[in-house]
C-alpha cells in the first residue's frame, strides 16, 4: 500500500474511530466506570488517555511514517505539519461526557504537508459519523451531504457558548442580530452541525487544533468557511479563535465582529 | 370511566401525543412540506395549527368536560384553572423544527383545579417520551427516572439562551460561576434535560404556560424546583420568567440572581 492511498487510509481511520467508540461505550456500561464519577475529572482523563493510546498503537503499527498530534500529549513537540499528521481528539466535549454520557465526539483530522485530506467526526451516542475526503465530498453516515447554501445573519442559528459573550463584547451585537443561538458543548459536534445544515455558524474564542482539525476539512469540502474570528487562516499547531460559517453569513460575521471590535 | 381516572387519562394522553408525533413525522417526509420551507413561518404555523386541532378534536370527543389551553389560540379566554385543563404546545422549539427538523417536542400538561396531575414531553425525533403522573414518579420511555440529587453551582451545567444574558445583567455572574452553559432551543426539552439529569438547571426570561406546563409536573415529581426567576409560584395563565433547578442549586441561583439584581 502506498503511503498516500487516501481511500485506504480513510477507511482504516473510520474503522479505528468505530473501534475507539466501542471501547468508550463498553466502558460506560461498566459499573466500575460509573463509580469513578465521584471524581469526574479522573473518569474523563483516564478514558481520554486510553483512547489516545489506542489510536497511537494502531497508527504506529500500520502507518509507521505518520505523525500524531493528540489532546492527551502525543506530538506536543511538533513544530511543523510536514509529512502526514493525524490530529486526534479522543473525546471532544468532555463535560458532556461526564455529565450526560452523550453529546461527545471522537475527532480525527489527517493532514499532508499541512493540507487537510481526511476529516472524521463521530458523535458516538447518536451514531452519527461525519466524514470527508478532500475532493470527494462529505458524508453523514452513508448519505452525501449537500454543499452549504448561502445564509443570512437575520435568519441564522449560530452556535456560541455564553461564556464568550460575557468575555467579549464584540459578540453582543451578533447575538442580538441573528435569529437565535445554540450551545451543545462539543466543538466537533458544533462544526458538524453546520456541515449538516442544522446550524449556520459556530464561533469559539479558544479552541485547540484537535477540536477543529477534522471539522475544518469537512466544512471546506462543503464550501463553508473556517478561519480565526479575526479572519486569519487557522493554525493547526496552536490554540486560537475559530469562526465557522456558511458562505455569505461568513462575510457578514466578519464585518459585524470587526465593525464592533 | 370516571372523569378523574388519572391512569386512564395518562394513557390516552400518551397515545394522543404519539399519534400527533406521527402526523408531524409523516408531514416532514412529504415533499410538499419541504417545499413550504421557502417560507419557514408558514410551515410551522400550519403544522402547529394542524396538531393543535388534532388534540382539540380528540379531547373534545372523549373528555367533553375537559378544557384546553393551547399555543395556537385554544382557550385564550381562560381566566382560571378550574376543572380539568389540558395545556398543550403542539410544537415546542419551532425554530429547531424549521431549521433542523429535530430537537422539537410536543408538550402536554394536565391540571385539575390548578394542580398538576399529568406531564408529557415527547422529543419526537429522538423518540424520548418523558412522562409523570403526580405521586407515581416520572419516566423516560419505560425507565423510571431517579429523584434529582442536590447540585452545586460550581459543577453545574445550566441551560440558558444567550439572548437573556445580553438583556439581563443578573445573568452574567451566573454564567461566570457555573461549570458551563448549554442552549438547545426548546424549553420543553431543556426542562426534560434537567429531569433526565443531563443538565442541572434551566433559566428563561420569557416563556408561555404551554412551554412549561408539562415540564413543571415532571420536575416537581422528581423533587426539583420550578418557580419564576424572582422565586414566585409559576403562573399557568400568563407568560413569565422561569427558573428550573435541582435542589440546592435552586437556592444558590435564587441568591445569586437577587444579590446581583
Amino acid at each position: 500500500m502506498s503511503n498516500n492511498d487516501w481511500g485506504y487510509i480513510a477507511n482504516r481511520a473510520k474503522e479505528l474511530v468505530r473501534e475507539a467508540a466501542k471501547l468508550i461505550k463498553d466502558s460506560l456500561k461498566d459499573e466500575r466506570t460509573i463509580e469513578y464519577k465521584s471524581n469526574p475529572n479522573d473518569l474523563v482523563t483516564e478514558m481520554d488517555r486510553k483512547i489516545e493510546a489506542f489510536f497511537n498503537e494502531e497508527i504506529n503499527k500500520e502507518f509507521q511514517e505518520h505523525l500524531i498530534l493528540g489532546e492527551e500529549g502525543t506530538g506536543q513537540d511538533l513544530e511543523t505539519l510536514n509529512g502526514i499528521v493525524w490530529i486526534i481528539d479522543p473525546i471532544d466535549g468532555t463535560t458532556n461526557f461526564v455529565h450526560q454520557q452523550r453529546h461527545f465526539a471522537i475527532s480525527v483530522g489527517i493532514y499532508e504537508e499541512a493540507v487537510g485530506k481526511i476529516g472524521i467526526i463521530y458523535d458516538v451516542m447518536a451514531d452519527e459519523l461525519f466524514t470527508a475526503v478532500k475532493g470527494e465530498g462529505a458524508f453523514l453516515n452513508n448519505t452525501k451531504l449537500p454543499k452549504l447554501n448561502e445564509a443570512n445573519l437575520k435568519e441564522a442559528l449560530i452556535a456560541i457558548n455564553s461564556g464568550w459573550i460575557v468575555e467579549d463584547t464584540r459578540m453582543l451585537s451578533l447575538v442580538k442580530e441573528c435569529r437565535g443561538t445554540r450551545s451543545y458543548g462539543s466543538a466537533a459536534i458544533e462544526i458538524a452541525s453546520v456541515a449538516a445544515n442544522r446550524t449556520d455558524a459556530y464561533i469559539s474564542l479558544n479552541l485547540s487544533p484537535w477540536d477543529f482539525a477534522a471539522g475544518a476539512i469537512i466544512i471546506e469540502e462543503l464550501g463553508g468557511r473556517i478561519t480565526t474570528v479575526e479572519g486569519e487562516q487557522i493554525n493547526l499547531l496552536k490554540a486560537g479563535t475559530i469562526c465557522v460559517a456558511k458562505p455569505g453569513l461568513y462575510e457578514q460575521l466578519q464585518e459585524l465582529i470587526f465593525k464592533k471590535g
